[in-house]
């Protein structure tokens, strides 16, 4: 059976994977699940049993379903090693991993969606509370990133050197959520002189959110690049 | 130079390296930066030159400085393998790494010190309803957790197997938050059979609130076990 990816098309998560699928050329299926329609698909039964945190992706190999972006990349780094997404030295490793985490741990979760709509139910936030409070986090990790990668010799054309990786898998969906927000990217050079150059590739742009096959219309909210 | 780790003993995230560091034998000396005191020292300029992301724990290794506790974690996996503290098995590992980041990921960011400050200060949310944010994302996330390692056949005296390892150096730091928070946890006996199992080993004892440097008072936050 081949390889399954359950995703939504705006899942950064869902992204930072089908990204990893793609500079590995894993030959795999999507499977659309829904994350606002009929009350969310993800919160089925049927998807309930494959995954209890219904959340997205949901990675299916064989008899095993793999949960959680990060470790269904490092899976697929163990199972397909090339290209490798993670440097070689352990000190780069580490480096690479502590950045791909800035964003998926201390960006992501925080402005995701069932976050948000808590917020605006559960606590009686308003709508543009919430638009302050999602930018906040966004703008806050990404000015960290950015510090970052703009004073490190290991940044090349792409976050570690000149090939794509694992923080590029996890900046890229980020900033698709950044411009969807109307952040201000000028403040972000580095971020952005390496998000133009992930753009240019084929596994970049395929795993973007206009190519999946659940887009829906014609994703206003992304604006023109300049 | 010795090893070091910058820690503040209520961090979950410092909880789980010092876990790490004390199950895998490795010599280290803990340097507190404490959250609150003189403005927050995680924002001193000394320490943000150290860990631009401003956040602990920070681990030290000759000029190499890591930040992320997961990243950590790994690297001390991969430099000191023994004990492992991830399974051989590929599809372990990504089970393990999984449940692991459920926590990691899915509960701790959202509920994190920073966060709860920002909710009440910028969005004006009482401290009645930062508490229900806060019990809920961790109730959320341990009833996963409970539903997983609860229906599991790898699931030993610790989360995977009879030795303790990654999860376990997760989970125990958020039960310390969910004990703090006098969630009920009956609703949990998977999780709390092997918290208690952990804490019955010194490099879990050692790693906990009340036995650091700069631990304050008496922790009444914690209520005795039954």
């Amino acid at each position: 059976m081949k390889t399954q990816l359950y995703s939504f098309w705006r899942s950064s998560a869902a992204f930072r994977v089908r990204i990893a699928l793609n500079l590995k050329g894993v030959d795999h299926q999507i499977i659309p699940i829904h994350l606002l329609k009929n009350g969310g698909e993800h919160t089925s039964a049927e998807y309930t049993a494959k995954n209890p945190t219904r959340l997205v992706p949901l990675l299916i190999e064989g008899d095993h379903a793999i949960h959680q972006s990060l470790a269904i990349i490092e899976y697929l780094e163990e199972t397909h090693p090339n290209p490798p997404l993670l440097p070689k030295h352990l000190i780069d490793r580490a480096w690479v991993r502590a950045l791909a985490m800035d964003i998926a741990i201390d960006v992501h979760p925080i402005g995701n969606l069932r976050v948000l709509r808590y917020l605006m139910k559960n606590l009686g936030v308003s709508a543009e509370n919430k638009d302050i409070w999602s930018r906040h986090w966004m703008m806050l990790g990404l000015e960290n990133l950015e510090k970052q990668l703009s004073s490190d010799s290991r940044v090349g054309r792409f976050s570690f050197g000149d090939q794509p990786g694992l923080i590029d898998a996890c900046l890229v969906p980020q900033i698709f959520n950044a411009l969807s927000a109307k952040l201000d990217m000028k403040t972000y050079p580095t971020l952005m002189k390496i998000f133009d150059e992930c753009m240019t590739l084929p596994a970049f742009i395929d795993a973007a959110w206009e190519k999946q096959i659940d887009a829906e219309g014609l994703n206003p909210s992304i604006p023109p690049k300049e």
